[in-house]
């Protein structure tokens, strides 16, 4: 297992918690408290950082909303601030491009914002996704199976071979990709019968799990489906928007450390 | 057709030429001549807009680039620059996420940096590209098969129904996503019987098509193939990095020329 792995293991050992949380920060919905502050969108989640730090096993900023505004300063800082707090950094950005523009962003994420895992997107192949893969120090996590409506148009499309598309991506991830052993899956946690079928073929790869909270998944589901291997279940939009109060960071608090603890309840497998 | 389809047909017919300059500006391939300037990257893009812009039906910048070293200062004022020129931009950054997040991401190509058009990725489906074909204004091209090695790993791949996922995507295109007649597709120049087998599914659809110059494309080839609907050729490599001396910009303009008079000798189908 890569170095990321490793430390997402300590981690949840640590904090006794598989909960990532996304940092999807919208400045729209940024609680008025700290509208006059002077970089709002670094504060805010400053603040939900020191609230939810013991209760995770990660952090998973989401790159689209710091570059929506022109905020990559704030992000700069933020993935600084997780940093000296030990936790591990996974920077969701879903690149996929030739690979001599896939070395930029390999760049990006890991020399520039200093990420220790990324999301990618295969639709471009192998040598879109060669630049991460050959970083071992890494966790590459490769959509699989989106837990958005639209992840039923390409990606449960059924192939001659009977396979559907996203099975056939997980089987790629487990016979050509992963060999520096830094692969994983997002793997939506919307539909716990195709958790199964994924399951089934990439034996104990690493699932990132988006799909909680917000999107509305069935944690005990979940967490019965995609057992076998080490899952890390990301919830941001119910943490981050608990309130819109001054008690923002309560409240993301109570949020997360509930959701940790449904987690747990179901949990069988550990990380 | 869209404002931006509009736009594009203009400037092709100002300047005769269907090509498109990608600006994959690389801080290490800079000419020495520019390397103390205060803003290299900006300057580079300058110079080589100047050399070009009556060779051109729009620009491309490739946000990687930028985005891989902290420029996107540098790329804000490439693009301001371009449409003080009144040359259509046309921002390359294969986004693809969730409906809420993919919302973020067309306010950073099109707030933020003011593209008239994009890349988009189409693995996530539908409401991942909703916000993007939203915009009537603005032209959206899809990934449906890319020019590098890769592009043969999940979009050549045989369906049941018997189409390859590249053609169901082109189907898709038309059938189900243009209803804003604001579509285009990024058909890989590297493939001229593919690009047949699209072409004959989407009828007169826009085609973004990368691969020539670095990436060795016959343009021959591929302007037969690609006959019956408009084709923007685009080259970035070749053009941008044709000298590294002081004379690089131009080579580059010898290198546009040559190639935009090469398109045009094979055209039988005008923009």
């Amino acid at each position: 297992m890569s170095i990321f792995f490793d430390s997402i293991q300590h981690q949840t050992s640590v904090n006794v918690s598989q909960l990532c949380i996304g940092l999807d920060t919208d400045p729209n919905k940024i609680p008025q408290i700290l509208k006059n502050d002077p970089d709002p969108i670094f504060s805010f989640n400053r603040e939900i950082i020191d609230a939810t730090h013991d209760l995770v096993c990660c952090y998973k900023p989401q790159i689209a909303y710091y570059a929506a505004v022109g905020a990559e300063k704030s992000l700069e800082m933020t993935m600084q601030y997780i940093r000296d707090k030990g936790i591990p950094i996974l920077l969701d950005s879903k690149r996929g491009d030739i690979g001599s523009t896939a070395e930029m962003y390999v760049e990006e994420a890991f020399e520039r914002y200093g990420a220790d895992a990324v999301t990618i997107n295969p639709y471009m192949g192998m040598d879109s996704m060669e630049p991460f893969l050959a970083r071992k120090d890494k966790g590459i996590f490769i959509l699989c199976r989106t837990s958005n409506p639209g992840g039923t148009d390409l990606q449960n499309l059924t192939l001659g071979s009977g396979l559907r598309v996203y099975e056939h991506v997980a089987k790629l991830a487990v016979e050509d990709w992963n060999t520096n052993r830094n692969v994983g899956l997002v793997v939506g946690a919307t539909r716990p019968d195709e958790i199964s079928d994924i399951r089934k073929i990439t034996g104990d790869m690493p699932f990132l799990m988006p799909g909680v909270g917000a999107q509305g998944a069935d944690v005990q589901a979940l967490m019965e489906h995609g057992q076998g291997g080490p899952m890390i279940i990301n919830s941001s939009r119910a943490v981050l928007y608990a309130s819109n109060g001054s008690d923002f960071s309560v409240k993301a608090r109570e949020v997360a450390n509930a959701t940790r603890i449904e987690v747990n309840s179901h949990k069988i497998e550990q990380l």
